[in-house]
């Protein structure tokens, strides 16, 4: 019953006004290029998206973590959690329409369009050059959550690589 | 963490148009009535808004259902399962917007709206005169659920006198 | 053609998960009350919602309309002008959605919940007590606009005795 | 006024849930591309969209407008006015929210996606092959207004070839 209150409203999320629209595009452009060039235009996406938001209190994670939910909760894009790790921070972003409003068939690249857009929040606020930002493999909780580690890049460059 | 993201999606459901609205309605109202009377208005506005959809295939439960979470789908107020059992038809409607709108404190009362809707739906499908909608006490998963049976009345007339 | 693209817009603009409900809350309310009392309680509703609004720079005409206007955007209610003229500081507000919602039928008594609104905001603000909101008679522009003008009360106490 | 009006609910009609997604697709994609590979995948985009709605019932003018208008106000995107004229079918699509998606400056090509649409649409009908749908140059009433024509073609063979 839960999960059917959650399916519920991951349809109802997703505006009727792009839904069409955006599952046309991610049809015509999935057939036009392969996963890695996908994951690159969305990536892109998402740097431009996120000069528009104002993503620039990083006086504290907590501090951070509410800005970017303020940009989230405004767009109805679902919600962010910022944790701590040994070796990373660790960005976990619930509830992000993608999935109803490109398929589940996109869910390979789609989610590149979060990592875009955090990555130039990150580097907007002065991170450290030799920190990356990376997705990690997969999508959680059925696509209702996507991870993604900021942390020192050694030897695995990309998403595609590590594959 | 998916209990967080039924809470984001539960505040993101009620349409910011009429939120504050429909608060003020209910601290006013709340302040002016007892909860009988408060449910028996709520009641006759459901009779009123069920009047306004087309809820005609008594074909079969499945058809009827389909009915209805075809208005439910359209105004975004959740969905319903019926439920056949021994002495009752079951009604369990999911995922209503209406503790958002009108406030957790106002849950005692405000589901009689939609006893109202589904008392005037069966009524119009030419329902069996002794059988009376009721709603069962409380609310279940945290305000997504509410339950209501349609059967046979004896010694219970009501919501208020099983209390 | 313009005319129909306003309609259109208005249509639409008014929330479905609301609109039936809104419509038979103005129908029941409307069995049971005259214009005056319909007015007061819309106009008590308008109080009451005010309060959960920060509408507080009052340092100059521009920042105080701004600042409603923030409020209004984020609702989708339209817009509002503050004009100041010899004996009044007209407030015309433009394109709420109260036709659509309540109906063409209720437009005598609704706009008194606008009017409720801008009272508890210009008191709030510390406004002379020897003045008074009140909404000038009937809608403009189709109920495109309502009008109220804000300036010291003489002989007319209010919207009722002026007719 | 009126303009004004028009202006606020333009601005309000387009989803806050994409439209910065879409600003970026229009600047990343103006970016790549001239103005006629620009409205080829728009067009493009436009037909995949229309095989996911049923239109067609042909059975008249009228109701081929109302089929089209049933899609149009369910996705709030405007409405449509089918006129007989003594060469062409003219297609009006009024209140697209093309232009606050995609911005003022890419009104060149966004509307081949309606173009697209109706192509699909009418072919899907059965139209005659020697008619081709082609949209007249220009945005009409300040991007409120796209005309389209059904008609023979003879020398012009596009929108770009006419320039």
């Amino acid at each position: 019953m839960p999960t059917n209150t959650i399916l519920y409203y991951e349809e109802q999320q997703c505006s009727m006004q792009w839904k069409y629209f955006l599952r046309a595009f991610s049809a015509e452009f999935a057939s036009k290029g392969d996963v890695k060039d996908l994951r690159a235009f969305m990536y892109q996406l998402g740097r431009t998206m996120a000069a528009g938001f104002d993503v620039s209190d990083g006086s504290s994670l907590q501090a951070l973590e509410a800005c970017m939910n303020q940009v989230w909760a405004s767009m109805n894009w679902g919600w962010v959690e910022l944790v701590e790790e040994a070796d990373a921070l660790v960005v976990a972003h619930h509830a992000a329409p993608l999935k109803v409003a490109f398929g589940a068939d996109a869910m390979d690249w789609t989610p590149a369009l979060l990592e875009g857009i955090y990555a130039q929040w990150f580097e907007a606020l002065g991170m450290d050059k030799s920190l990356r930002l990376m997705q990690r493999d997969g999508a959680y909780e059925e696509g209702q959550l996507f991870v993604f580690d900021l942390k020192k890049q050694s030897e695995e460059p990309s998403y595609f690589t590590r594959r």
